[in-house]
């Protein structure tokens, strides 16, 4: 009495008899958490300098989950990687056109976190300058602001506010993981230069800074902090009522 | 003509409907790469201060791949969490008995990394004092000493050296992938006492740091770098024939 495998004297004659189909298995999909930050538009319409920090959502046209938002996503074919089908998944689900950095975030197991049977998710991130993606406007496609208190999300777009409940699947969970890698992310790596533009004041980085960790950071720690990570070029920023200030790039 | 899915009055009725056996459905399997770092025992058998920087694999008795070394795993039970699969494979694989602390590294997702297939493996990492490991020894379960030089890994036990091609399925790149993790975590965050012993000094500190990275580091620098993760005992190290040095203890 033995649990050992019946043996086989080679690997090919192994794999011949191998037969998928006595396993439970699984599905496996991606979701794609896009983020950006971007200037706000004020109460009375005028655009600020505030800015704000969001994420790309689209609304579910089908069970489970049907009218829901989702960070936007599907299963993976059993012949493309999960960045492939990221990719796809981004265009077919959300419009979006032409190529974004993507990395991997987080793979969500929970056992219960689909209905329809066992299903793992291998989150994707990308950091964006909304100016530079083309994704086409549809009323089930919007940007949401974030903000995270206590743990709980409060999103809304022009015409919607959304909590943690109106999220299809662990979504609220996956966006909150997501936030918090980018909070690591952006002190110890230059990610946060993937969605400003080429040239900015360092008023304008110290606020990207401020939005994603949401607090307050003072200037002078802030700039030795940065010091390192960016170059000023010869040119000004001026006008718009402020004080001429230095544009600095990227080093 | 429309690619619409057939629609249903409630999610239970769709639900009811769901015949996952209809998809293509890949397998889920977990990988846990667990590090050390220890010292090393001299070619004239004496215990020397010298650390090396060591990864714990087992020797497959199953096709495919047999007799190769390979990175403790499995396929994760349907009722069960990538991390619950991890530590019990853990145990059934490599005989580890009591708890550590696991995280997720990277979900691996190539499409022919396994000959059954199409198989996602979701690795984990652990980063250990190996003085603390219970673990049943056997001639199928062994530490490797790491070194990776241009892209390449030499893993040496006492008895045999294996490289890349002598590792099953992707676990070279999944090792590697580890390291370069691991690399760039020793810098921001305090994974690194994970495998210290509760005392000891800034030079075996250091030392742990530069096996590690792969790299000579400058004492004066490296204190500075440290200064804010570490405290001072009131005790000192003695005897072994160096000078005295204090003791410290993480902060």
């Amino acid at each position: 009495m033995t649990n050992k495998p019946k043996r086989y004297s080679s690997e090919s004659e192994f794999l011949a008899d191998y037969d998928v189909t006595k396993f439970d298995r699984p599905s496996v999909a991606v979701n794609v958490l896009v983020f950006s930050v971007s200037n706000n538009v004020a109460e009375n319409w005028r655009r600020t300098d505030k800015k704000s920090f969001s994420v790309l959502l689209v609304r579910r046209d089908d069970y489970p989950d049907i009218d829901k938002w989702s960070i936007p996503g599907g299963f993976i074919g059993m012949q493309e990687t999960a960045l492939d089908a990221a990719h796809r998944l981004l265009r077919s689900k959300a419009g979006v056109v032409g190529g974004i950095y993507l990395e991997q975030l987080y793979t969500f197991d929970d056992i219960d976190r689909d209905p329809r049977t066992r299903v793992f998710s291998i989150a994707h991130m990308a950091l964006i300058n909304k100016a530079n993606l083309h994704y086409s406007g549809s009323h089930d496609v919007q940007w949401f602001d974030i903000e995270l208190a206590d743990g709980k999300l409060l999103l809304t777009s022009d015409d919607l506010i959304l909590t943690d409940k109106d999220l299809a699947f662990d979504h609220a969970k996956i966006i909150k993981t997501g936030i918090e890698r980018l909070r690591n992310k952006i002190e110890y790596t230059d990610i946060v230069f993937d969605m400003m533009p080429r040239e900015f004041t360092l008023g304008e980085l110290q606020q990207v800074y401020e939005i994603i960790l949401g607090r307050k950071l003072i200037p002078a720690a802030f700039r030795r902090t940065i010091a390192n990570k960016v170059v000023a070029t010869e040119k000004m920023r001026t006008g718009s009522g402020h004080r001429p200030s230095v544009l600095f790039k990227k080093k």
